[in-house]
């Protein structure tokens, strides 16, 4: 994080940054949070596994799309369209997000869908984005995020819509809504999600200074709930899941909608204003200039 | 818990539980959270009994209904009554809960109100439970719970509507709003309540799960102020509504009002319409096959 | 405070104490939190010394109106048009307020602002303690609170006002919001403020009794961020503050805004209504009657 503060001021960037993951050339992984240069991936296989097993009623979703699961329009799309098949499923009561890739959980949005794009497709990305939240956040099945790596900014988003988070005990994986860092701000509901997580005072701390927790700090903060060592992330989350399906689904969820209406309501009816907001800054001159920018400065890096 | 639950799955039961205690015809004293089969005791001797020290201006309120202090119609209506009194009398500054029954301080709401009663009869008592709670979390006294055993459902409600509470140091004693767990859902006064007390996610994952949390793991969640040997909690209770009598009532009270009453309110305005929410949901024929089925299960374990 | 309840008592004082500190004829420093009997200074000498350092940015505010830095007109006013000044400044980022005095932060509003006079003037006085906190709590500064020694009642309410606490770790040093205690209330805009800082539970404990916190005790429950030795107080506020500086001060202030908007909208839609609330309150009979009362007392203590 440190090293990305000194390189913002150094490039004197001050746009969109920290929700973002992008995409190099070169396709070298890049774990540091928020960032990354990305080999832009045109294939049509899934970037995202989901495994099913009838006999528990649990559905592991694993996302897969190197090097640091970016939410990009089609990621998004195909974990909406994903988790709403399962929804529909009335043999999935549970689910489980985690990551098959090595030491991330996701780096967030994708800073591709926001550089040098039409304001139609950025209000597009913008939509899927609080479409995957409003799914997740909302879901009936009971939710559990397998944290086995970073999961910054949009990674951070997934894992708090989630009912419980199990994160590997490594203090080198971080997790945070973490914009400010990078002059941008959290939307009302990334904020109000956090809020409903770890408490007002934590929340204004953490945001105001885009503060990434190292797994045992997140811990502490109340976070993440439980941390376990990182090759017992998943079976842990399946243990866990066996405790949450022995509730009754219609008592559960109906506590879950009472406890998590009013914040979802309150995207619900402001969700144009927040679409034309997003994009109304994204595509800005300067923001735009930032972006192409840090793109260069990211890539030259590598190079 | 565990077997309250294997039970319910085993029966099919997905009916009002929780908030629940039940009569046997034998009496037999059951501490296991939540419910009991208890002999119905038609004596007109008091529920409740009520010792005023007017030299502390403090009353003792014990709960003496055995075998588990249900909260029965007749039980909430002497409950009110004594309430009542005590804060008209000018010399009763402070108010200390407790019960005179080994290990349990309440069980939570009579199951037997709920079962096989008129919809008249079952939102006259719904209208009880509400009384019942808005007098004690909106009461001009100060009021502590001396928490000398489990405390359930009902039971923990009752707990947090006092404005602190001193619980027996014994790992057996448990608190918790669990009516999850039973297949029926804490409403939102009863969550409003909680969320004050231990905050919004401390109170999600309790009322998603129906947590029951033992005297020690309540403390660390601040569902309970303190822990103090089951000996001690009575003496302790006095010890310490002395320090909250220093403080000058008026002051105090107006205070209390400030942070309580949007809390309250929000029930107020809302309570016709909670008394129908309940009774259209507890005389449904399945919630009432479901009651029948759970009370012919603890009938046959008694027997 | 044991001795002040004592003192309370055994004047029959039950008017407005807390928020207030007062001056006596003798200018003993007195450190006990709330009151202090203090030579009313009406020398033109300024209350307040700034220095803006413009190589950092960062500006310290030093409180210097002995013996408690009490919050008179006067002193709000000058605090005011610095807090003013600062934040028109662009080359002012950041704002450490602190203490010239010993083992005092600010013992809180003035007495002798409340006694004797016309509602004119105490409404006038009202308005400027808004003013203060409307100023502190919504400031595009990153503002931190280096509290060097106590901080009772009004000196609670500025040091919450800003962005981070940190104390001195002298557990002789205390800190809080001790209104009840003397029998007055703190109006809704502290105790939001004060919510916002430690969560519901925690402020109702703390507001419904008055409670004054030790600087170790005030760490446990959120109310200041960090304890150091009291001779690295500054130079800490100084360290921490170049961290809140990396971030980009446009986020952070929007962010900032977002956390705190809706607190500070509350008081500025009831501002009027907050003033004559006030007034009336002070300016009653039996108040002014406690307040003389009182200041004998102190009086003849010192004397």
């Amino acid at each position: 994080m440190a090293n990305v503060l000194r390189n913002s001021a150094k490039f004197g960037f001050s746009g969109v940054l920290s929700q973002l993951s992008i995409h190099s050339r070169h396709g070298r992984e890049c774990v540091s949070p928020c960032f990354s240069l990305q080999q832009r991936n045109n294939s049509t296989s899934p970037k995202i596994k989901v495994d099913l097993d009838n006999s528990t009623g649990v559905a592991v979703l694993r996302m897969q799309s190197p090097p640091v699961n970016s939410l990009s329009l089609d990621f998004l799309t195909e974990f909406c369209i994903n988790l709403e098949k399962l929804e529909m499923d009335k043999s999935c009561r549970g689910l489980i997000i985690t990551s098959t890739l090595s030491k991330v959980f996701s780096a967030g949005l994708d800073i591709m869908e926001m550089y040098g794009k039409s304001p139609e497709r950025c209000g597009e990305f913008w939509k899927a984005v609080q479409e995957m939240w409003l799914k997740l956040y909302g879901s009936n099945m009971a939710t559990i995020a397998a944290i086995n790596g970073s999961s910054p900014a949009g990674g951070c988003l997934m894992s708090i819509g989630c009912d419980y988070r199990i994160m590997a005990d490594n203090p080198r994986y971080s997790i945070g809504l973490n914009e400010t860092q990078l002059g941008i701000v959290a939307p009302f509901w990334f904020k109000d999600t956090l809020v409903n997580t770890v408490g007002n005072r934590a929340a204004e701390l953490s945001l105001e200074l885009g503060l990434l927790y190292s797994a045992p700090d997140a811990l502490k903060i109340g976070l993440v709930d439980q941390l376990v060592p990182e090759d017992q992330v998943l079976s842990t989350a399946q243990d866990t899941m066996s405790k949450w399906l022995a509730v009754p689904d219609h008592a559960r969820q109906i506590t879950k909608s009472m406890m998590r209406k009013q914040t979802i309501d309150k995207l619900l009816s402001n969700r144009e204003a927040d679409i034309t907001n997003f994009v109304s800054f994204i595509t800005k001159d300067s923001i735009q200039r930032s972006l192409r920018m840090y793109l260069e400065m990211l890539k030259s890096r590598k190079a």
